[in-house]
């Protein structure tokens, strides 16, 4: 028996392939899916079985692609049409050698929601461990702010799945579940990748209710951030996006064809580190560091707009690609030939943002005249603490509340610790803001010099 | 917060490495223990502890290689006078971040066998999950017969390491043993990797017992091999074996250079397939399968011997030197270069070893004249069903116990599936004996063919 | 100017990718040309042109599938009416950067063929450097046997293009041919990949003739074998094969599904060592060991034919796949999962093919009623020694020649090392001989022991 | 016959493996000659002479290292007093399988120098190829300007060595330097790494002269930079730098381990890109981007000084210490954990240098109160065209020479494209000087938009 869990990094998606003598399945795949296909092939099993454990709205799904690719059949949960795969309902069994999957319907985050109860036959038919998709975290449990006008409701739904679906399995199961800390799917989770419905049970701050009643109420009272994207692949996760033949393969651009593509309507994606975009940079890209892609793509990307990258390295180029391929973004024309050392030694002109280091930010924020601090964080970040007389605006909805930035004096743009500000500095730029600086560092060095907080 | 198992093929046992912040452990390093280095720079964090949960007596233990390369201190249980490294006692306490580690003291196996109880302090300091060495592994506990004037008294500190400190950390507790299947240290493993004390408790035979009384008598009953080896690496890993600067690489030898080393006592040891060394090998030869050495190199080669390869190809060579050198033989000078094709043209004469079909093998054992079928599988095995007939030697054993085979007419080896056969074959050539065949499928293809086993 | 020759083993064919500024060429790329590209992503420039120096016989040329995956244009000569692609000629020029590449015709081994001048413009537009396809290689000159009713006249032909054409871009030009030393496509080649046209000039053995006329007395004498795939691959690359989508993917398949497949028609080709073949293998299998496949399967293997494969690691799949694809085999369904051991513990019967050391052999020969020694070597290479009474058949012709072969005693194959034997022992077990031995070692064995040896 | 060349980056140094049968030499093997071996081993041969063609002045060679290894024995010529290797004289030979190696002596880069010539005896003992080592590149030759007191006559041995060594083994000879485009040790290397002593006879500029005397007078009149770390490793190259047990392992810092080994004296390399550097770097650190390291380092460290790093990703740690390493700096400490996120959140404080963009420059040298535009360029670039009103002081010299930088006003660093500006921009800023701009695009830029260029 085999076990692998494929963490997805930015989206912190957890997607896992198991298997036994001669077949495998795997839960949740990717859609850059080589990876499943090649542990198969090391282990000598075909991958038979593709379980979704729900449409999933911040990615899309690889379920086609591995299909595609395998020759394996999808299930989903049977309460959601959709217009791909087979459906399966509590209490379907299938087998891989001495592996038992039975299906669990666990609804709240999606009505289709199911998870997957896995024994070890050659010890027991007794429940082992389950894969929760985004019923259960390690830490939290799953969103469940995706039909407003059901509130209530689905939250029920989600507390009976918990407690009277999931925990009753007992104490000693180990839960899988399909998102890892830094998941837009859920703020409290762990940075840890293992725990059993034992210590969740008693440790998981979203377990601790007294009733169903008091669950109900803390999930309707959360407050999530839906990116604009989601709308998009929950299309996509709905029907069933046609595979890939293979992962884009941006071509290198010269700097003059480059301008040439932004002039027909290519938008320029920057992934270097902050620091690099804050020394110099081109006029109109948009600055999203590598790592933050498969976060924050989706809130600024066009679905099909034409996309040119701005890299460190050429082997950033790949990495890229797949983050922006497993949010829908699969249109990356090409990439900075030589990188912005061509473009600067090509004469094209090119602009800077000045970082502020947090003490001289604290010296200008005392003085007449201060700039506008503009602190991009989540308003569950900004409750906790925040810098008095700063301006909040979420990253994710900059490009639409720009308005209430007044335009008379500078921006410092502010985050957690400067990541998401050079982003929001980056908004502004192409907004047309002039003075706009970068506090590298933000909250987190804000805190380390003892500077005023209020929450 | 990171979690790494390391399974060390061969040897199928489990070494991990655990970070938080800027800090890990390790427990239990394999001798070629760059792999730890490699992580911890991934992860950005320096290996500070390393713990041993006993004192090793299949292997040679890494802690002193990986200490050398990283600073970090050695802590063993305190009822063994190691060497070497720091003692550490009953409920002592580590942290790495938001990671606390709490020994607990598991004697049975050994004397000295610590357990690592480990806590995620985000959210509780209640366990998490254990590493329990060879205490209790997936679906077996560890073996009590190393003291064997002792027999009773070591099984029944076994059981209460298991029943009065191991399961009433709680059902929900993971736990991470020292070996996985196929390890020599236990011999009911499942091949999982993955388990929950909870599981254990109700699931693992072992564990299933109504008391201390009735443990201990199947305890005292087991029957386990001893490979000679141990005595080598209980030495070995009492005092500490200095660090190696780095793995041995053997050199290209010609089929001239190599036969001037065996004039000077160099043992050639041959890792291709069985159904290579059928086919052609070189007179003297040990066979022993790549993926074989770990488990029995140890019963059939001298400490500090001189040690040649004949190998698949060169990819191998490497290999089989971890292989080697994680049981303490370091001693490899070489491998035979461009393989046995060399050998073959340089005019030197080869052996083969007709490969009998057990479908052939039924028919030759029905005639006059049967040759002398050789079954060397172990004892347990054996137990389980042999055919009807045939002569039993463990693999092990045969070296010494070689006397009781007729000289008179042919041999045929056969184990559970041909792969050990082929080792004995090998040993059988060196021996003297000229007519012996191998049964590749062995009982495997008996039992399909429908062969009379008996038991 | 970056410039990097990619050497295809088994073809030992060459081919080049050459650049500078933002653009490349290449010259003869091989069908699974992914790596071009990533060189060229590697070195930041778009592959613009790709050049046939003629249309290859020995394998399908990958330029289709590069053009497509680059959008490059593909350029040949003009003397033969490809389906694809531009006609070049002779003076025609092409630039990237500082590179010159100028077209010259050089008939002769085919009409179409012709060879690249380079030069470095940032020194000279003097040759510097010469790609020569298959007119001129290091150490021998192209095959003119293509053409055998025009024998004489493309002789001539080659010799113009030589001696008038190439010879005369004077002796400081480095050459760069199609192909090395191990190609079907010559026989005399170096086994060094470096060289000018002044040391050919002077040393080349095919170029130290005192005329034309002995030139073509030499090359019209040539004997040379056709395996029966090039009438293929002829055909593949006057139309242009359709570019793969990626290669293949065999799937692992189990003893049963593999004998399933075996009975729809699959061909079973065992890639695994000689010694490995010998020791055990299928019944009906055919043996080319993986490194071996290039140059003879396309002697033994139908267009189409759906082949299944049996390999000592798995990685090895993906090489034998690239092997076929190359000469034009793409229907590569499956491969044995677990390798020779799977099939033997399932109980189906294998066969083993006695090896023969050279010794015994000589022995063998010398007693009364000896075997049939069957020499599948070249006619030069029996020519220049072989053992006295043996039989000679050509290892490509024996399919249709084994009626030479008596039926009343046992055969032993016999070549160069006991490689090829391997493949006309399997050859002869699948026509149903029963009596086969091969002799590992074969000439080079009998040589070191003084066998007699008569030419 | 293999033959391999290996091109060090950054030295811009080419070394070489070349080999038949089972035995190989090196040629000017470099200090992290693992390389080596591992071709080695994959070619099945063992490495039996390591040859220098001189003592090198700006790199540590990897001899004593290799041998250690291999056991190979160590060649230099013999007018030079080396306290390790043996010495070899004009004429001698050496033999590997096919290969046969004369040496020359070629003296005037420095007295001790030869070249090696290469001949393929499977075709003729007449010279194939010569290794040149520093006497002649393609497109230069080497300089002579390390004896001043003797200056025109190792010009004239230089001489000697090409016209009447090297030149006369014929225009068909294949030629294979010590170092290629970008090395300090010539400045009119092509990029190309192919040519043949016929062309280079004809094409290189520095052999059209008419006669002896034009070639000294060439060459005395060139002005070569001699950076302060040739001095060492000319030490360590005559008596043997001890051989590394392996590569240096620099520690992950925090922000805060990293501060108290400033204080204790270490220096902070920061190797990431200009950009980077600009947009936020730790005051008091000296900028070189990775790729500069080799050809910079040597001019602003001192010998045994400790080292931190601060790079763009863990994996550059690794390679900026095989680049330290490479000119003799082997005490790197440790690198600046998680990177300079990690030093912003800490709340140190940090320094921005202003990129200038060529067109806003030429704006502000025509305004009143102008800048100091520092060109750190070589001289020879420096005659060839600058901006009017620049400051020229070479970058290797820039910290001895900026007293001749007036305090009173900003001043903007300034070279062929930004790169070596930023490490002038890094000096200023620990020396001191507080307003630094930095001209990314420097005069490629200005060319482009057409500034103003006097020469």
């Amino acid at each position: 028996m085999f076990f692998k869990k494929i963490h997805s990094e930015g989206l912190a998606q957890l997607s896992y392939i198991v298997g036994d003598a001669n077949s495998a399945f795997v839960v949740d795949p990717r859609r850059d899916c080589e990876i499943y296909r090649e542990i198969a092939d090391r282990e000598g099993v075909q991958i038979t079985h593709i379980f979704e454990t729900h449409r999933n709205e911040d990615f899309v799904i690889g379920s086609c692609d591995l299909a595609a690719m395998t020759g394996a059949t999808i299930y989903h949960g049977g309460r959601l049409d959709f217009h791909y795969g087979e459906i399966t309902r509590e209490g379907d069994q299938f087998e891989f050698g001495a592996i038992q999957v039975r299906v669990l319907e666990t609804p709240g985050h999606t009505d289709e929601s199911i998870s997957l109860v896995l024994a070890d036959t050659d010890f027991s038919r007794e429940p082992l461990a389950v894969f929760t998709g985004d019923a259960l975290f390690i830490g939290d449990v799953g969103r469940t702010d995706f039909f407003p006008e059901r509130a209530e409701e689905v939250a029920g739904l989600l507390y009976d799945s918990l407690f009277d679906k999931l925990l009753p399995l007992g104490d000693g199961v180990l839960i899988y579940p399909a998102h890892g800390a830094g998941s837009v799917c859920g703020s409290g989770m762990a940075t840890r990748e293992f725990s059993s419905l034992g210590f969740e049970r008693r440790f998981n701050p979203a377990l601790q209710v007294q009733n169903k009643q008091e669950f109900i109420q803390k999930k309707v009272a959360e407050a999530h951030y839906t990116p604009p994207y989601f709308k998009q692949m929950e299309k996509f996760n709905l029907k069933g996006q046609p595979p890939l033949a293979r992962l884009p393969r941006p071509r290198p651009l010269s700097p003059k064809q480059m301008s040439a593509e932004i002039e027909k309507g290519l938008l320029l994606l920057d992934t270097r580190s902050p620091e690099a975009y804050s020394g110099a940079s081109i006029p109109g890209s948009l600055a999203i560091p590598l790592e933050m892609i498969p976060a924050y793509a989706g809130w600024f990307l066009e679905p099909d707009q034409p996309i040119g990258l701005v890299v460190q390295q050429v082997s950033d180029v790949a990495r890229a690609v797949r983050y922006l391929v497993r949010v829908g973004y699969e249109n990356v024309l090409g990439f900075l030939d030589e990188g912005l050392h061509a473009w600067e030694i090509s004469g094209k002109s090119y602009q800077n943002i000045p970082s502020l280091y947090a003490g001289d930010l604290k010296k200008r924020l005392a003085q007449d005249h201060p700039p506008t601090l503009l602190d991009v964080r989540k308003q569950s970040e900004v409750d906790q603490g925040h810098l008095p007389g700063s301006l909040h605006i979420f990253l994710g909805e900059l490009p639409t509340k720009q308005d209430q930035i007044p335009k008379d004096r500078p921006v410092v743009t502010f985050c957690g610790s400067g990541q998401r500000a050079i982003i929001a500095a980056s908004i502004l730029m192409r907004q047309g803001f002039t003075e706009v600086e970068n506090c590298l560092g933000s909250m987190a060095a804000c805190k380390v010099l003892g500077c005023r907080i209020v929450s």
